[in-house]
């Protein structure tokens, strides 16, 4: 598309970087930051800048943070002898606002994945073992997607953690609250089957 | 939604605030701008924030501009004898896009909406009657969306132009190429009916 302003034109050009959006989106998030105050796209562009400039990764869990330590880690009210081992620092903001888990988090930065090149040396499990073995761990609960790379990324760390005397869970796998019977995959039904569980235990929230 | 870093919710918040970004949207933009090199990021704020400090409006057309009269106004093969008027500079950019139209714009800004308190008044109306009277305008094509607002608009320009030895078009309205006639609403159906065109007029491109 050709812009009247090259100013306009650059702006767009960078938005459209952005996952997701497309020339017509931005132009239209660029027409309505034209429209506000100065000041308030001065706060915008800063923000953006000020966070990618100071953004640092949290020293223990390799979530990012603020400070050398995240404010989950620095929170001493945190059970430090469970581990919930995840993907990437989305999956950490899904499981906090749950606002049930008060164990502590390990970000992989990744899953195993041949096709696109990852491999166990490209994701934190080394800093995983060390912190097993040095922070009094019981528990480590592998709350990783159920994909094949990510089943391939959990029997990993499970090998690797075998000669570490610590207990290894996995999140439940089965049918959604509100998901239907007839239209879930063979797979999830067959496994929600297996794993079937005491009435009981279904009441307990 | 919580989040470990209160730099990553303050740009999360920054993004929520533009058009059609929730909050799951801001995050993904967010944490991909956290991928990106340093430089890059500063390149997309610094994009937007000098677009907002150095944009102009063009004194002859209200089109955004880099310098005081836009790429349009200043381009010497453009006929000044053809004005078309518009809406706002999304659609200076549509028409542009065209690549088939040789005159100059004029953006009125808005148009006539007594609804959301928008009157004659706060749209460039005064200078578009000023340019006519001095920059020799035959023809004011009135490229204005079809709907109940645009219409007030054109009938109101349209008085105001009474006075003035201009020709007053609007773009054609009609079924759009490639449009089906069964799902094309009565009001288009019947106007295209009553505007019907010499089949040699349909052949030219």
């Amino acid at each position: 598309m050709n812009y009247p302003s090259k100013l306009i034109a650059e702006a767009v050009a960078e938005f459209k970087r952005l996952p997701g959006i497309g020339e017509k989106t931005a132009l239209r998030l660029v027409l309505h930051l034209l429209k506000q105050d100065e000041a308030k796209v001065a706060r915008f562009s800063q923000a953006v800048e000020e966070m990618r400039n100071n953004i640092q990764t949290c020293r223990s869990c390799h979530n990012y943070s603020d400070e050398e330590l995240c404010s989950v880690c620095s929170n001493p009210n945190r059970d430090v002898a469970v581990v919930c081992v995840v993907e990437n620092i989305r999956d950490v903001i899904a499981i906090e606002n749950t606002g049930t888990f008060r164990g502590l988090y390990h970000v992989l930065g990744g899953i195993i994945s041949p096709v696109n090149g990852v491999g166990p040396d490209d994701l934190q499990i080394d800093s995983l073992v060390e912190r097993i073995a040095k922070e009094g761990v019981e528990e480590v609960i592998m709350a990783i997607s159920p994909t094949m790379e990510g089943d391939t990324t959990i029997y990993y760390i499970s090998k690797v953690l075998q000669a570490h005397k610590v207990k290894l869970t996995t999140i439940a796998r089965g049918i959604s609250f509100g998901g239907e019977l007839e239209y879930t995959d063979e797979l999830t039904l067959a496994r929600s089957l297996a794993s079937r569980m005491p009435y009981e235990n279904y009441l307990v929230k």
